[in-house]
């Protein structure tokens, strides 16, 4: 039987551990589904850890891309992972399967992409393995830790209000201009190419929204605004209602949509690897930045269904989102 | 320019990362070059990490070997890594490349063989990445803990044993059956090609030797018995003498040996993938068993340059290793 659907395969492998009678130890605080896995170190004290694979021609192409720039995303969506669970990430480890014909600048650069994301985020690269393959094959495993509870998807309530850290929309929006392959519009749209290639980092905001917000569920944006927000109130069993009129979008972006002819909203509702950190809250803050990193609330969580508000009018909306195996 | 080799990669690698000023924390105990990278968690408390990456038609071949021992044996090769530090295996994450036209159940195949390897060691399937690639991808990290100090490679002294566990050479063995693709020896080497597919976990006998070998430095088989036993000594800047009459060999390994006129020495010496643990101490013990895995001494730590000896004669020797960039 061929593979459904990229959750439907995670549930199988979910329920053949537990078939197995294998149960998480006492320790674990949360596990697969979530950005991270989490477990207790000691009181106030937890381990965090991530893993992630990016694939030549599936995640990146080497036309479009320099090695810095693959380098840099692929260390980006892991350190955002660590950031989606409130935590500070620490350590890193890099697999890296490479063909046979690669030049060594070409490694090295990629490395310093990833040194570059590092940096940004104070994280350590502490070991990794290389071996042969036939394309370009980058995991990337991330160890964090944090001093509060770690914020897992699940959590939110209805009445809580829902926040997004920086802009929304431009990822996508960038790939479509590289996939036009229009040298024009790449010149035109600097900033949306710069945010499919190499999205901001937001975990210096961490701290602030950590302790501003206390968030009761958070997630990176990595499938989509809508697809990843569904995620948390799959996880907590309510609803939303967001208001398309406040989402954070750059006038890049605006203009982009407007000449193409498409609209901005469902670009930033449909977006990924934006790696923002979508997150809810009780508290009612219209906006606020950390360490310059702008937090916008756009909508609050309700009990069930899923609605946008967008011109004062209030519709159900569908929800659509990347699968590998679709 | 082309890679040079592994290790050449990675001495540019850490010299890139020195190069830009980063250093590791200071709660960071062994890094990049050893089997796991080791951290203080707390006082008599480490934290170990490890990654490796196994890639279709590079480390395993689908018409050789079944999902359940594909998946068994890359996970069977990170739990060594613990192992090799003397820690005690916990979560492991799996990010998995997979084709499109890939079976639902032979996916769930490899991850059988996995949690096999897992159930054996007490390990914890924590979470992962399902990404799609062209060929079958499997990066396996794993999170392990000692009380001990983490032995790493560096910490051997002439005048000190050499030690391995299990049996050595039926690894390279059972590979050159099965590239033989002969049915007939297939058939009549079944321990050989086991060893080569389903190498045994030998987390359980750590602590046995932690308590009672106080090794000085360790690492897991994974290059070959001189290979390995070189990293050791030019960690510590010393030379071996290895005892090749006392080498712990199967029977069924020198059955093959004579039938093939190859010398089961060599075999033993350069014989990759084995998963056994390799490790130096000043205790001088024949030989002894924990949980029924066999210890034995195969030779001493001296001061410099590496020989073997065999009937007595003692003679210098070239050490060959596999090098994936070679």
């Amino acid at each position: 039987m061929k593979i459904k659907s990229e959750w439907d395969l995670i549930a199988k492998i979910s329920s053949r551990i537990k078939s197995k009678g294998i149960t998480l130890p006492s320790d674990s605080v949360i596990s697969i589904g979530d950005d991270c896995f989490a477990y207790i170190i000691s009181e106030n004290r937890y381990g965090l850890i991530s893993v992630d694979m990016s694939v030549e021609d599936v995640h990146f192409k080497k036309q479009w891309a320099t090695p810095e720039q693959i380098g840099y995303k692929a260390m980006a969506g892991n350190i955002s992972d660590i950031s989606a669970m409130g935590g500070t990430p620490r350590f890193t480890f890099v697999s890296i399967g490479l063909p046979e014909n690669i030049s060594e600048e070409y490694v090295l650069s990629i490395y310093d992409g990833m040194l570059d994301a590092l940096n940004k985020s104070g994280t350590i690269l502490a070991g990794g393995d290389t071996v042969s393959s036939d394309k370009i094959c980058i995991s990337i495993s991330i160890y964090g830790e944090t001093d509060n509870l770690p914020v897992g998807r699940k959590g939110a309530s209805p009445g809580e209000f829902i926040y997004v850290t920086g802009n929304i929309g431009a990822s996508k929006a960038g790939l479509s201009i590289l996939l036009s392959g229009k040298k024009e519009l790449i010149d035109k749209y600097p900033f949306l190419i710069q945010k499919h290639l190499m999205p901001d980092i937001r975990s210096s905001a961490t701290a602030g929204i950590m302790k501003e917000f206390s968030p009761t569920a958070m997630i990176d944006i990595s499938d989509g605004l809508l697809s990843d927000l569904r995620h948390i109130c799959v996880s907590g069993n309510t609803g939303f209602e967001l208001n398309i009129d406040s989402l954070p979008v750059e006038e890049e972006l605006k203009s982009f949509c407007l000449e193409s002819d498409i609209s901005y909203s469902d670009m930033a509702l449909e977006s990924g690897e934006e790696y923002e950190l979508l997150f809810t809250s009780e508290k009612d803050i219209e906006q606020v930045n950390f360490k310059n990193i702008p937090v916008t609330k756009i909508g609050k969580i309700i009990d069930r269904n899923y609605y946008i508000t967008q011109n004062g009018k209030k519709e159900p909306v569908q929800i659509k989102g990347y699968d590998h195996f679709k």
